[in-house]
């Protein structure tokens, strides 16, 4: 692999040095600094783990963080346990119920999302909380269990400097148009459908 | 929003049970267990941040974890402050470069991206490590810094309960074929082009 081919490494080099011009601009465009709100969506896998690795990464800088999990939680789950052993830096909150397909009660279920969105106005009311995951919060709005006129809002009355992460298939349209960053996480494959098990560490 | 509206919610427990028996069939046929490779590709936001999540989760597991950053590693991240804190259940690894860019430097980066899969090669012998991830592996590929043919080869040799990400824009077509899991990040829209700077929690 190291072979030596010096015509290849010069062409290498000026390419790199027209992508270093180019990435440098883009850079020094990019000056605002302020709390961006990102959509994760989409079908594929990597929604949630992402929005756990930046709460990993926020924690690596020092910053305090605010988790909220919708839907899920009736199992306990690795990003749970590990989260909360930082009680200092991690306001950590579980919606208490299942998949909504595994309670079947609406009523139920609305009160439960209504009182997880209480604890996230509360996290996006903290200036000291520097980022803001509501995982699955897209589910709860799919069904209607949470306004999204009023979810809205209470992002946007956030901390200029808080950051506001999202998750879960199908978010809504008007949720996309506010957010800074949208990712579609398309799914090519998934080891699920070919008889997988979710398992440890990957899915839960 | 909890406005009383039993025919609603009559309908949505009948939905909700037709979609457990779905999600319940489903789970009952996929009962392999076995170490997945992952591959998180596509220009959108959020596959580093889902292979360092994915790791946490491990985590909380209680599991032992291997990572190797490829290409970036001349800045310091949230990521390895924060992974670093746990050298019993981690093994952190980053190459030695920034950007390939930034260096313009064909051979070194060669030589680097070698050492670097070297490490990848130990931690995928080892099976005490329950999950590797290797951040932006695609790059070293797509620069053809590393055999293909030999990469894939060497993560098929792994222990079979030993679980692999691999993240990075443009993964190669044969890695994609002996992925189990792969998804395909699209940037819907991306703050970065909106002018607002890469920030700390966020991007890095």
């Amino acid at each position: 692999m190291s072979e030596q081919d010096p015509e290849r490494d010069e062409r290498h080099r000026q390419r790199m040095l027209r992508k270093k011009t180019v990435v440098d601009e883009k850079i020094a465009v990019a000056q605002q600094e302020r709390g961006v709100l990102l959509v994760l969506t989409g079908n594929g896998k990597g929604k949630s783990s992402s929005g756990f690795g930046m709460a990993a990464r926020a924690l690596g800088h020092g910053l305090r963080i605010g988790i909220v999990q919708f839907i899920k939680g009736a199992k306990s789950t690795g990003e749970e346990s590990f989260f909360r052993r930082f009680p200092d830096e991690v306001r950590y909150h579980v919606m208490g119920a299942g998949f909504t397909w595994e309670t079947q009660d609406r009523q139920d279920d609305m009160a439960k999302a209504q009182a997880a969105w209480a604890v996230a106005v509360e996290l996006m009311r903290d200036p000291d909380v520097a980022l803001v995951l509501l995982d699955e919060l897209n589910i709860a709005l799919k069904y209607g269990y949470l306004q999204l006129e009023q979810v809205i809002a209470d992002i946007q009355a956030r901390p200029p400097a808080q950051h506001v992460v999202i998750t879960g298939r199908g978010a809504p349209t008007a949720l996309l148009e506010v957010a800074d960053t949208v990712t579609e996480m398309g799914m090519v494959k998934h080891a699920f459908k070919a008889g997988i098990k979710a398992q440890k560490g990957i899915e839960f």
